[in-house]
């Protein structure tokens, strides 16, 4: 999965997910509602959002997968994505875990950020608890002390949950390193750790990104990228 | 501000409220909505225990306190609070922050447990980007290594937000401690640092408590810490 | 306790233990031997620090607390000063705390940074079973994700100790909040919450202070605090 | 890199040693002195284990890194192993940084637990500052909220590291993990991440280990991994 942090403009999203399908990725992320720590951020296109992100899909071919933020939007985005996403800051919103548990559509479960493995699949559990079986869980890093990246990539969540559990487990190294530098030695540590999937933000420009450009991969980086990971996947028996 | 953990029935909730009042308390607290880590335990008496903290308001002559966790509720919740509450947990959702913004019901917003002072009051900004200005900040702990707690009461956050904020700021002993033996120590420490007020959990029988039993206290412990208290408030020149 | 954090020079230590000793504190504290995150800092005025402050306790009749670092230099600073100080770096340098077991010296057991409660106490175990009986523990703040602050002060860990441990607590509030303007709200909570004293910076002239200028109060601060100090201990059934 | 974590009796080393170079690794670890949270837990064979030491790395032809705690026993150390180890407890023991500075032998310095990197760095350059620039680094997990390991392994310090230091950097996944089944995952994402070596804990009877057992591969998963280990390796261009 790979694509923009936000949807900004039609030329930006088709360009991107050119970018994600010519380098062999399966589905196209970006955000149309975008949680954002202050009030005074680039909220998102929202409605608007989605339907770019509708017409990205039919045009290139991939499928897509966005973010929900509100319980009352899930039927809304549930219209144009195939897979909804539950970010960190609302791990713990039972209501909103509760709705997405009845939409029946995949969900990408990602980590809060201060949340333990226990607490991550007690969250899942609020939507197989209603029905949906199709959860994907989604590492993408802890806060911790350390200063020198965004959030610590918690590596050993990824064994851990292949003890515990049998639900799928993704990572974005993208939000965890929080610079573009880091991210192809952190998605490599990711698979060869046994990761069933990567979730990479590729933005065509990312100097002009509206959202988290610094971390956003330019294509080149991202093809160069897929191919060493196909190298690295295959190195523990898996293939992309 | 004091009060059970969880409104359960309507003998439980009358006796709490007597001794909150005797005590020298101004508002209950009691939660109707309750968020939990897992699916499985128990959610609260909703609706139900709206309606007996409004009665329990009528007949005992205390505002209420309670907590909203789906922005939908929000103008049922005002129907019957004096004062909505923003969990932990919901302290970065943002749709639920927008949604009370509107109400202008004064507002105690819980600091997330992983987040810095600094999202704390960016979140309180979507209160008042909203019109909301009648917001109060509640410090209740942060998640750290240390496991002799439930979580690290930051009691720095207390002089830090005097510093950089005209809002008020109260602190939630008993969350923090996780344990009742600890509650009047932090709850002192708290006034002493400079604290406009507490939340603390009591119970008339916290052995039978269905959530947080653990962390109450019992109505004469309750008695005692609030004539501790107005001591120690005095000894730094305010009144309780 | 409270004086400069290391000695610099002998004006400005005899000035600091007048200061001390005029507002009614009763032990001197101030660094001969400074560990340094980096090894091009100033590490300290050493030996000659330690008979600057043997002089200050002469002339100004208060005890004297230094820290000592290396395990061969325990006999030395035992010579000068009347209480050792293990540093919070060293809180599991159990060379260390093994000469200092032996030594017969009062100690003050800071903290280590990222260390637990649990494994405070066992490193006090090093200097009991050494038969070291007079152990005084010293909170300093732990290191959590939160940065409006050097470190956050664990106002849990007093209550905590004093269920678990005979030994006293004392807290040093300077290097937690890294900023005196947060120090007296820090003290008086500390004070409140049960510590059994204090261990504050000061320096006659913080701006020109060699090390931690930022956390150190000033004269008249010192005094103003003392006083405040006075009263909150009164409330809580305690004098300084 | 690997061995057990202490050293035993001579059986026990012999059969580890034999074990490592069997499987291709290049240098045998043990401790002969342990710095432990208790002084009440197996403290190390001390001299008797570093002579042990010495006649297994003739016996075997293997290079051997053992810790060094004291600075007074640094020559004594360096009389016995190729490589000293300073361990995360005294990453900032700066006199005994500074001992193993002059003593001109590599060595391995390990991450304090809450240690930041650009502290490591600091504490590396208390050995490069006394002349000895055979540094390297050796990541082994930091103290977070996480309960299901012991450390967070911080995957992202390596690329951080390989971007600002010249200094190489291994990888140390058995005390991060804490448990056997979750060291093989970890050192296959270290090597992919671009780590230039493991430190990885082989006991020949991992049930009967006095430190640290749960962590210990055995003999055959041992074997098993560093296989594994190799085609990872070549997955990223490099070799073992």
């Amino acid at each position: 999965m790979a694509g923009p942090c936000a949807v900004e403009n039609e030329q930006q999203l088709m360009e991107a997910a050119r970018i994600v399908r010519k380098s062999g990725a399966h589905i196209l992320r970006g955000g149309a509602f975008k949680p954002r720590t202050s009030p005074f951020s680039f909220q998102g296109m929202e409605k608007a959002g989605l339907e770019l992100l509708a017409r990205a899909k039919e045009q290139v071919g991939l499928a897509v997968v966005t973010e929900v933020v509100d319980p009352h939007d899930v039927s809304l985005v549930s219209k144009y994505a195939d897979i909804l996403q539950v970010g960190a800051r609302n791990m713990q919103n039972f209501a909103l875990l509760t709705k997405v548990g009845k939409s029946k559509r995949p969900v990408v479960l990602k980590r809060g950020f201060s949340c333990t493995v226990t607490e991550w699949l007690a969250a899942a559990d609020y939507l197989l608890a209603e029905g949906n079986s199709r959860v994907i869980l989604c590492e993408r890093g802890i806060r911790t002390f350390e200063d020198s990246v965004r959030f610590s990539l918690d590596i050993c969540s990824i064994p851990v949950i292949k003890k515990s559990s049998h639900l799928p487990v993704i990572v974005d190294p993208s939000h965890a390193a929080g610079h573009y530098s880091l991210v192809p030695a952190i998605a490599k540590a990711a698979i060869a750790a046994g990761a069933d999937g990567l979730l990479i933000e590729v933005h065509p420009n990312p100097k002009e990104a509206l959202v988290d450009g610094l971390q956003s991969l330019t294509p080149s980086d991202f093809a160069r990228l897929m191919r060493e990971l196909k190298s690295v996947a295959g190195s523990v028996g898996r293939s992309l």
